[in-house]
């Protein structure tokens, strides 16, 4: 009589692959065992045809090991950068990343949200600049530079110290007149607080200061007609500019060199983030660094943590400066 | 008697909404409505805490609707905007992306393979350098710029093409000695034949040229030395240099022009990639341009098809020459 053919069972894998049925479990759910262990197991699978069916396995835990990251996009090396450590951190803790690239549209950023309350995800971990941007219910959400509100813990830089420090530093390097330059958005997110270390360091030092600020979606030609007004009989009227982002401080740096000023002998220009060329080579500026590694692993353990009621409601971290050729040091 | 309360059902969503039960189905399912109908049915959602469980979906339906995109990391800018048009192509076609990054590690790798293998996903797209990766069974899918076999479309650049572009362009600036400088996998990837579609050009017009091919991990100080062996007597024997990649082509700007060459007086450059400083912004050198977003459609097209078997196994798109400095036009 001919043996019924049923699935195969994790038993049945542990019996082929002549290890024990927990041997199989952790090879099944990411949990490291020895290589050659791992191996046997993975061709015990293959040659049964071994199915371990997540859904079934959703259905009883509840739980799906994925957090839904939420950024605008990937261009911007930035979050790009973001996303490599945060993905890296929650794979070592055996989580998995689902990328939800949203570029800025708050409608899709809230659908993002709403497929998390579906059971999709056991948490988000977002950055959004939308002001109407509504927190999931019964799912963690950890926000990044963007405060919401005391349930959602929100994660950021130092901004207000940056700030701070870019001011300081360039003082240090012998600059007399200051200016701040942002495009950005005009909301309350903790960007802004770049400006507001920038002119209290300013003021505690008694050094006069230019702030311009243009809403995002501005062309950069705003920047250009501002340096123009404050350049004529040409001498610029600022010493030293601190831009809110490394990728200003850059279109900066050209239209200056485009008017003839000498970056960094005539102008000093800082920066803010601290990208690298090709994410591994020069800093294109001075700049002040985030710690984005840093912030990706306190994203993942608040997020995983659950315990959202308890969490801090701002975690800033802290920055540090790095030269890169637009100062003098 | 009180009511028994049971779980809310798509009908009562529909009921609160005042929509229809197919409305509730294409906003749960992420199909367009019109925006009003979509707000309605997301607020009874909430109201009626309705949950639409994956798991029980994906039990009848056998489909995730996930699609796992395996890259090295998001710190080079070229894997980060190939995964930031690929996500956003497959969130078009109502897709999710699980975002795996391996730092290369040939483990990592094979073990998202295996993880798609157990119904976490419904395809993947790979770009992956691991001489030993194992395709995966049963799930279809397509690799970037690395030839697996028959079974897995491989989709790349023109890279041949783009070789032979490159050496023309710099004929055509007026270059008549050559070099080619590689850094990478001397595995038989795509990305090798640049080197063969730029030595067909030399030699079609007749043109000398030297090739310096560094392997993975090698430091760029090789090609420091190399350059160094070439400018004896205070001149370069060449005046026109492809490199493999855009961020090899900067680093061998500097090098030259710390050396004392000017670029693009003395000497030419053209990279290959197209990245742009800050994702939109200048190109950093004079490149040929891969056609990213193509790329990604093409990848998503040939997963979300299934029938890999009558897929083409290689698909190549066309590149083109941007000027982006290190040249003379």
């Amino acid at each position: 009589m001919a043996k019924r053919k049923s699935s195969p069972t994790m038993k049945d894998v542990a019996r082929e692959a002549n290890v024990a049925v927990g041997t199989v479990s952790k090879v099944i759910n990411g949990i490291p065992v020895g290589k050659e262990y791992r191996l046997r197991v993975e061709e015990a699978i293959r040659k049964l045809n071994y199915r371990v069916n997540i859904y079934a396995q959703g259905m009883r835990s509840e739980r799906t090991r994925i957090i839904q990251v939420v950024v605008p996009n990937l261009l911007n090396p930035f979050f790009a950068m973001l996303v490599h450590y945060t993905a890296n951190e929650l794979a070592r803790r055996k989580y998995k990343t689902m990328l939800c690239t949203t570029d800025g549209d708050p409608d899709l950023e809230q659908s993002h949200i709403l497929m998390a309350e579906q059971q999709m995800a056991d948490g988000i971990i977002c950055l959004s600049y939308s002001p109407s941007l509504r927190a999931p219910e019964g799912i963690p959400m950890v926000s990044i530079d963007r405060y919401f509100g005391a349930r959602i813990p929100c994660v950021s830089s130092d901004n207000y110290g940056g700030g701070h420090l870019a001011a300081e530093k360039l003082m240090e390097n012998g600059c007399r007149r200051l200016a701040f330059l942002r495009i950005g958005t005009s909301l309350a997110s903790e960007t802004n607080k770049r400006k507001d270390g920038f002119v209290s360091a300013c003021e505690e030092h008694g050094v006069p200061y230019t702030l311009k600020l243009a809403d995002d979606g501005t062309p950069y030609s705003v920047f250009e007609e501002f340096l123009r007004e404050h350049a004529r009989g040409g001498t610029l009227d600022f010493d030293g500019i601190f831009c809110v982002t490394d990728a200003l401080a850059c279109r900066i740096r050209t239209i200056l060199q485009d008017m003839g000023f000498r970056v960094p002998e005539d102008v000093q220009i800082v920066g803010f983030d601290g990208v690298r060329d090709f994410g591994n080579m020069a800093l294109p500026c001075s700049t002040i660094v985030q710690p984005l590694e840093r912030i990706a692993e306190t994203c993942v353990d608040l997020v995983l943590d659950g315990c959202l009621e308890k969490a801090p409601s701002l975690v800033c971290l802290p920055v540090s400066y790095a030269y890169g050729g637009t100062t003098r040091a």
